[in-house]
């Protein structure tokens, strides 16, 4: 059987070299971890790590694991970049995905603000944060249930909205379609999506829409 | 075979007696009309009335028929009875069921209000209607796409909110999942849901509720 | 990160101050548990806290819990108020679900009455409880499976009637979309509908709609 | 291409010689219907048979349709047999199936009672023929949106229950899921269920229990 | 709370009392069956009892427990009744759910016979139990993933086939609504469907079948 | 706007060219096809060509035209080559996809068979037709509904089955994913499936197979 | 009645002033039109405006109209402006989506370039077009079916993608769900989506992207 | 109750004889492969048996157990038999489906060649591959998440593409369904599919069509 690693793409796109880790073995996962901490000049970013896959691995690697967001950066992380991004969430259960876009930014070098439990059905707490919002370059909006806040922002300002569905909630919410179908369908123009929990994702687009601007 | 019509329900009750025509044969609703027209004492609404069903009526019956709403009254209307409600639309394409609402509960003699057009993407528009919101006894919302505005409006008032779901939409939105969905997980408190496009359930619902103060 | 707590809103609104446990970290719970206890005059009330979460909660408290409806009161409960509200069931395993109902309800001040088991294979079982039900103010109806009972209740009173599917059943019925999707297309008119399993947002419906007869 | 037409198959499992017409061009249709006329011995029965493919036949064929149904009997009928089957439905609406199981069991020789528009919102009006109910031998139940008369009907009485869910209703009733899953999820025990609109099945089913007894 | 338990329909039905034990807490299910074990002449059937809730039943209980189906009878069963029923099953996973069936008509009073392992991609299995099958007078199959040997049993015989569709599978077979689908869709004429894994069900509507031929 | 024609690739993995015509404006077809004709020496195959569409072309066009496939030739077919391809379908309905299939392998110099109606509800004409299905190379089953013939059939021969489900069929096998599914988690081992009514798609998967053998 | 119509709101957030033509009265849709006419110093974008809609409006209005697309631009559009957006359609049937995306972009004052018909299936005319894709500011990907291309592209180039399924296709790809998932899973990281066929939105997306390095 | 083991179907179809091991009792497992063993030159593949499963087994069996494809070959495997089959996957989450098919590929006596990881958003690592895809005779590609590594392979080689979607992903991909329909809806022609995670289905078929030349 023959596999072969893509170090090159990475860099070609401008991407992270990242490790998903979800349904990994745990030995497996140790032998891989182990393998890239021998190149300590390539710092690589670990997501849906589970506290007992971290707790499996060998002691004394150069990690940096936080719990919330099941991330780890293996070697550090990438040189600070420019870009103003906010993280919103409109509820407490949101905060895992909501984490994992959040320290994704930080792994590539970005710095992000968090802003949490903002949700709609108390709007007032909302608008008081409209001139914040407002001074950003780029919004991820990380949203369960009916993920009302992100049409409600999405009028407020004219920086580019990622809206994250997540999983959370209970009934026909359940598993994140109710809030996928709502950011699809929201009436606010120019909003673009990603797939449920996807914190990670949205934090990659949102390092290629940074871009934008470096590149002309 | 054997048809038995059930007179005493709706007044048991204290629903309209209702025909709804969709899907109706224009023989058999005219001969319907016909029958139902010579019991003057007993107004009945028809509901879902297409416009070519209503031209393919016999003359001079004593109907009241509205396009928009597609609906009709036939031998006038019921007693007016108290009551402030308010249908709430947040696009112009959510007008037809709104009108099937609005006309449902003027034929049980309750003179509802209704504000279209203010979609949460411009939240401001909405704002400036609380003062309105707050000063009626029932708000029924009517919303399609994402719905968001049936969170806002539920963290803004205690009275009542009935959400009708509409098949307005493209997309994952076409059919009105998505609207139904959003307004069962709807973040606000205590919101209340009917079938989609139940313009006529809604008002069906609000009677019920009107009545709660006066059974007392 | 900026975390904003909306106190005023339940104030505003009239909906309890509730924490939904479901999913919450035990650690976290017992510090939101600690710190709202230092509020006596503030009642909370906790909605799906598992029995091993309310075990994990240090003792002491002045907490009253409930296993079946896996809700607990925080600082006693909100003032009596009157409201004649009945929570029917048409199976024994939708009780948890009606019984979330019946503590909501009661911690709002309300004392409601419970039904159950009068599923309508058995219609005679129904039908004999037809003056208790038409004495009522507003009917909580929980039921899974093809949720019939809601249309003939729905033909037996005049009484707002709240919906609520529940996930109890197999085959289709499991997760509570046949019952959900019955209760929306219910023959009875006026009918409405919460998301499955929600007792806690009847009670919030039904406490909006008791209120509107005391508003005019 | 060869085509194989099994005349054996309908003797010998008992079940009527029967073309599904929907779909069928109007000459391929006119073709086999002229083919099949040459054979006066062998009744043929055509099921959703449109009133333009009616038109389109040859004249002077010995051809019996009926218009609600979409039903013809070609060559007249079976021999009578023995069976007290009672067709109920809900609502009108659900009337054309309602005739296709009716009219299928006329092709066979049975003479079914048919007994519409006992929906169990106005339950006094289907309690009123319990009496009519239990003195058949098997029933077939017709019901589009909630179904909920399937479960208070098979409470009622001890005869077999063959439930056709019908694609009539609107919004999550639409395309008859809502009817299926109700009719598939009932607390009656013992109630059996075809595919949407199956009237022709239902009477198919009809035919094989009646006999139980006949071979025994 | 007030419980109503409807000893009187089983009978007025001709339906077995059974108790759905599938999600019952073990003490409330020890109870209930010391309860009913002081009724030493009603027969009562549990089903979906696991192994685990069977041994957290008191000991010394005249209880007739059956692992694979999971059913048990308690105070003896039934007397015994005409009726040659078959079940039939396609492949050894779908035993349990055939194995309830016949269990559920065994405490009824009917010897039922069982046939597995036939599947339809063995086609000349199945062609040698022809005589068999033709000699009963009803037929439950009992099958999952493409559920193909209703149809091919369909057009063998002439008696009423029952089809309970099995969650049994993977894939796109998971949960049953393959199966469910293919058995509504069939090609044979007359199947009739039930539930999924309902082998229960299904022997309760054989039991409505069985005394087609008796009541005329 | 840049468009590139991929005259190449067809020649690289052996497929034929092929052009869809669902959809396609009538002006724009024509157009194309003219454009197509001056390639005399390649032949083009058009599928999904409607009777309209067909009519609304050019007259004096080399083009070979089928109305039940809705199929053209254009410029003639490919060189004859060997391989027995049989196509079987359940069911008359079917007939358009298995003609799709066999007018592709045509044009691709491939003699189909094909053998129809010999749905497993007579299971004797398929078995009378055992040793013509295990003379060819390769079989391609057309079928809807509940698509039970793929698994008997698959029991019985040991070349390749390509099942193409077909979106015939009402009630819940309307649209295909009845079939579809059936055949995914069909019970003989080895069958491999299409997408709906895609005969073309298998007639290319058998070109893909016949030239198994050529190749070694 | 009271409508609100919402001028600022498309300045504040920088979005064009737009409206959704479908299932639009053509009477109120040339009512609006007039009225908007009178205010020529306001550009107004209309999409999915129908040719039959189109062709009943007044003549003499300044619009610009396009039947690909259907769009239209009244009182002319907005400024030029920078940024550097490719549309890249998998094939020819995407056009009309690719080509709402691109009027969109012209009517905002960006010149779009619109690649087409490089699906992976031949990939070398898309790795012929690498360079041309790398030099861009901003991708635009319309694709249904597989709607593959997108992650083929985004392994290529670092800039931001902008995925849009499009409802092209049939089977099991019709009406886009096929293409949302693919591109909502797609391997390449950093790919965001929109809902179905909405070249609107993403062009919209595309704006408040481009518009990131210019707030710097 | 009778049990019927068909040992010829598998000679007569060249299939190999299997035990689907999934859901099955370890007891019962263990009897069989006991019995099974006593047949020394009957070969007999074990697929989806879990390492739990396998260490509940007697030792001292003839028995060659992999735990990553969770197969078992007892008695040996069949003679070796020519047919050059690649395995090819997407990503590594993949790898213990592609390995079923590739054990299945040995039990049966052909020895395949499996290349891993070569994901199309690092299009490079396949192109380099494209020269050992066409030199085999057979390709088997087994993909999660988008799987748009089909299209791009389909129209790289002529050789038959059997697909195999994989359950592997989160959010929408979650199951398998994405996947299962983008290879069905590839926009390569003449793919073909199997249900989820079927390697062992995979290679069934595969042995299918190398017997193609075979027989001629």
């Amino acid at each position: 059987m023959t596999t072969v690693f893509d170090y090159a793409r990475s860099e070609r796109i401008g991407m992270p070299e990242a490790v998903f880790c979800e349904g990994k073995d745990e030995a497996a996962l140790s032998a891989l971890v182990v393998e890239l901490a021998a190149r300590p000049d390539h710092p690589t970013l670990f997501t849906r790590m589970s506290a007992d896959q971290h707790d499996s691995l060998p002691a004394g690697l150069p990690l940096d694991y936080d719990r919330r967001s099941r991330t780890a950066f293996l070697n550090g992380r990438l040189p600070a970049r420019d870009g103003r991004v906010t993280v919103l969430t409109a509820g407490t259960a949101d905060l895992p995905v909501a984490a994992e876009a959040a320290r994704t930014l930080e792994f590539m070098g970005v710095a992000p603000r968090t802003i949490a439990d903002v949700g709609v059905a108390g709007i007032w707490r909302l608008l008081d944060r409209v001139p914040d919002l407002q001074e950003c370059d780029l919004l991820i909006v990380v949203a369960g249930m009916d993920a009302a806040i992100v049409s409600v922002v999405g009028g407020l300002v004219r920086v580019p909205i990622i809206a994250v569905p997540t999983s959370v909630g209970y009934g026909v919410a359940a598993g994140g379609q109710s809030a996928l179908h709502s950011m699809l369908s929201s009436c606010a123009q120019g909003v673009v999506v990603t797939n449920f929990d996807n914190g990670f994702g949205a934090a990659c687009a949102a390092l290629r829409m940074i871009g934008v601007g470096a590149t002309r």
